[in-house]
């Protein structure tokens, strides 16, 4: 709120110098707190930046990345330039692809599978790339993802680094929900291969306890940020641009008038502290666990997807709902009966979908639980999401209480 | 800090459809102000969004331009589409078309000149666009100005209308500072024409008593923005949207997530009403009216250019620095005194800049009063812009004399 109450009008670092020192500050504390490598931070040549969303950052990195490939092949090549990610890649990625002129034909939505737990599968992305090169294309921008916004899968950031650099990709890691995670030493493995990445993204409006907007993030070349989005109007011209000895945000950015975000950001870290801010993200952790026990102890229940973070993934097994399965997949006797049993077993996926679907409805209509939805391989899940200050343990177990009145009434 | 503090999330309408119909609510009181043409009024097949700054509405308007082209004309001559503003439009237009993928190469900043107060000649945009046309590219899009950024010159909307209707260029005015006057029906003609215009914008954060960042923009045809903006991730579907019946402000933005900027814009409207908003803007008009009279009443001072709004551009005049003309441009008897004389006046108008310039600097280092400078056509002109809440007479006077004493000093 007092954020809003000054009302400070950042266009460059001369209009209010403070806005803009503080915003390089806590950046750098923030990513100190993370154990970025130094090569992202102020004090490696490097620098964060706050923008709005997450949609933004990628609009300003996919700009970036654009104009320097480019300026090596020629304008001309707007056509062939490739975006890559994977089908649990959030939308921002398209949307922002799109706007930045790429041609929505050359934008990869990678497959991912139940099998590798809907992460971005480095041969995958190396197939595809080896098909647009085949065709002429140009590898351009890849999104690599650290809790997926569907079920908080994580992509493979080594590996998948280890493919896109070979091609000059710039590799963008959006960690838009999960990053605030990596302050804590036991989750901070996630970001192993982020050396070889150029930028890195977090909403700390998401999990960091932070009013909407706030999303950090990290590049390690801001030059490349700044060729792209720079403006040199003559009414903005001062002495302090002029020495390139300041940070002027503007040219790090869509719009050029910003807010002082960077206040929200450091009342929060030093309200709290990092060690208070692990410990909420910690109790956070935990109390998903507690959650994920509690569904797997009910057979009627099934965890889709890994739980990384704080949020389980459940859904009503179809195991459940055809307590007499009279045709196994791949355990039938003849071709026939064979078919039958894919057909049965599709029939019983869509009846699971149906159940479940019903099921978060019934839930969210009482009032006493919102929980939200994702579809992943053709499965609708259940998505149950811990994240704010006042969450205790017994809110968990009246919600878990919720769930079973719901399906109990549904079953009956 | 009401609408920081509700701390909003909205996506879609679903997530919050309080915010929502109130942004529709109060977008269309705002154009009713305006006295825009139903067409741009949800009231009339158009609408209103509320975005952070007129970068973004540019960049959003310009998409979805180039999208209707582009489909029709094939994706592959992204390369020919050109952009047309003049040397006096916004920064905001060239970085918005660079970030959408248009060629640097064609951008044009049509050339003003201080004979026609630095408006944009509609005869100098037809010769542009048919030498365009000649060279093959396509006319795309059109930013014309009520109020520029130096000097609030204001843009012949319908004789602009008229040349780029032709071509099926997409016109957008800019209003960023001045619309806000445009609620005061004497100052309405200024929109004049605004029937051809395909989107318009303004920001209350200017002129109009809100805080950063509120821009209103309106557009005669949202689903071109919707066409270009929209997503439709599977964790975001729901009913309401799926029924077609609701606004989706998603869709007519770059980013996902949206704050609650209308609770600030509806504070405004509710808390001043019309008439007093009215008496608020005129007052400032006034108060400018005053200051260019004292400025014309000192003949060592020229205001530079018409003061159309709450701003008087003026310079420390070259005949107060060189009383005693020896030589006069266009009467001189010979060639060469003729051309010494163009020296002369060429070095006179470089002492006038510097001596300007220097004022300025004095100015806004007594911290009296703080002033801004723009450079039109080769001249140095201070800006001396009226625009808060408690600005009184009194205080301009103060200005005023806060000018003269460093005048003084400067020429003794």
């Amino acid at each position: 709120m007092l954020s809003t109450g000054f009302n400070v009008v950042g266009f460059n670092w001369m209009s209010s110098p403070a806005a803009t020192e503080l915003e390089n500050i806590v950046m750098d504390w923030l990513g100190e707190m993370l154990n970025l490598p130094k090569s992202f931070l102020f004090s490696g040549n490097g620098g964060g930046v706050l923008q709005g969303t997450t949609c933004e950052a990628i609009v300003c990195t996919l700009t970036a990345a654009r104009d320097q490939i480019l300026k090596k092949k020629g304008r001309e090549n707007i056509g062939k330039l490739v975006v890559y990610g994977s089908d649990q890649t959030h939308s921002a990625l398209r949307k922002a692809a799109h706007i930045a002129g790429i041609d929505p034909n050359n934008f990869r939505a990678i497959e991912t599978t139940k099998s590798s737990s809907f992460c971005l599968s480095p041969d995958s992305l190396q197939a595809t790339i080896n098909l647009d090169i085949e065709d002429g294309l140009i590898p351009l921008f890849l999104c690599t993802t650290i809790g997926t916004t569907g079920i908080t899968a994580v992509d493979p950031i080594q590996p998948l680094c280890d493919v896109a650099k070979r091609y000059g990709v710039w590799i963008h890691i959006d960690a838009a929900y999960a990053g605030s995670a990596c302050i804590c030493p036991e989750f901070r493995h996630f970001l192993d291969g982020i050396e070889d990445a150029d930028s890195f993204s977090f909403n700390a409006h998401k999990w960091f306890f932070t009013n909407l907007d706030c999303c950090c993030l990290w590049v390690r070349n801001p030059s490349a940020l700044i060729q792209s989005l720079s403006t040199n109007p003559e009414f903005l011209r001062n002495k302090a641009s002029d020495s390139k000895e300041v940070v002027d945000y503007k040219d790090w950015q869509i719009t050029l008038s910003r807010r002082f975000r960077a206040l929200k950001l450091w009342f929060v870290l030093r309200s709290y502290g990092v060690g208070n801010l692990r410990k909420f993200l910690r109790s956070h952790v935990k109390m998903a666990e507690f959650f994920e026990e509690l569904v797997r102890s009910d057979k009627r229940f099934e965890v889709v997807a890994p739980r990384n973070f704080s949020m389980v993934c459940f859904r009503v097994s179809s195991s459940a709902l055809f307590k007499n399965k009279k045709y196994v997949k791949g355990k039938a006797v003849s071709d026939d009966d064979e078919k039958l049993a894919e057909q049965k077993e599709e029939e019983e996926e869509e009846k699971s979908n149906e159940v479940t679907k019903n099921l978060l409805e019934k839930i969210n209509a009482s009032g006493k639980a919102y929980m939200t939805h994702a579809m992943v391989g053709g499965i609708y899940v259940i998505r149950f999401a811990i994240g704010a200050s006042l969450t205790e343990d017994h809110h968990v177990m009246e919600a878990w209480k919720v769930v079973l009145r719901h399906l109990d009434a549904i079953l009956n």
